[in-house]
């Protein structure tokens, strides 16, 4: 109806969708065939263009205990991540540096165990800092710059206005916020709950 | 040293010590005669004046998993109480209520499984709403009433603000924020922490 899609975008004007990101790892095209025996087989796309869920999954295997059932995110990587909460990491007996995606020097490593075999990661244990994807049209719409730091109102069951929320601006992005599981439950987020950047 | 003293006279009439709850039971005196055969047996006190953590520990028991060694707290009280976090929640395949302490009406149940046998709970179990645990004099220097809600800033590694924080003002406490582990891992927390309310 023409008063929903009013309604629609005047909420897009205001706020921004944000999304969960549960434990998942990413591997590189060599790392899959070890793990797998062969490359990684979409599943489900995600919200970020050209992202998807693979059909595999892995156990994460710490110093402490072990994280079964990991999703596992294609495509294929030149570099393995594996973006886990604190929560996570004090099961598997790690602490995770926050870092932005990509940046994984000098963190703590763990095994990949595959339905094939196993890959002892030296380093790629991140807790993802919290952040927003977003295009230049919205991001110069909402006035924030590549890698600006904002404050972000949630609009959820647990409010609070997350500090330090990363901005990353590319035309390949869908618009969304993500937070980590730790981030998500404590603001109690619900699918489909919106955030807003404050100024 | 004298400087010192005066830093801390400064710091305590501007911030919060602040203190992340792990998962834990409270248990009424014939629960625990049920659960280990005897009643609670002391070993290490609370920042809260009377409070402690038993000696003995149980496993929650869910439809979808269990949490073991979960921490039990004394003195017996006169109602039982299972304050985990939203993650927790997860493992067991309950989703708990956001409620302040003691609001356990219509909550989900949940089996208590101690060393000499078992308890199965009809409600109880609740995700603690983050609150401030203040004394009178503070409440009353920080200006803020019991039962109100606050925000409080958090300085901590993953800075951010928490909205609707509770305040529950007693001459029996110490003045202390109490955040779940979710709420502390989203924020960075580590222990000595420090929040300030903001008016």
């Amino acid at each position: 109806m023409e008063i929903d899609r009013l309604t629609e975008a005047i909420l897009k004007n205001i706020f921004i969708e944000m999304e969960a990101s549960g434990r998942h790892v990413h591997v590189t095209a060599e790392q899959a065939n070890i793990l797998f025996g062969h490359g990684l087989t979409r599943s489900r796309p995600l919200s970020q263009p050209g992202q998807w869920v693979a059909q595999e999954r892995l156990t994460v295997v710490g110093p402490k205990g072990e994280l079964r059932n990991v999703a596992v995110l294609g495509p294929e990587r030149k570099e393995a991540q594996v973006e886990i909460s604190l929560t996570d990491g004090r099961a598997l007996g790690i602490l995770p540096p926050v870092r932005p995606s990509g940046d994984v020097a000098g963190s703590p490593g763990v095994i990949l165990r595959g339905s094939h075999g196993e890959v002892a990661l030296k380093q790629g244990v991140i807790a993802a800092q919290r952040h927003i994807h977003i295009t230049p049209e919205e991001a110069a719409h909402f006035g924030v710059r590549d890698k600006q730091l904002v404050k972000l109102q949630t609009y959820t069951a647990r409010p609070l206005i997350f500090q330090d929320v990363l901005v990353r601006i590319s035309p390949d992005f869908a618009t969304r916020v993500h937070l980590d599981i730790d981030e998500a439950n404590a603001c109690g987020y619900r699918t489909g709950d919106l955030g807003r950047i404050l100024s």
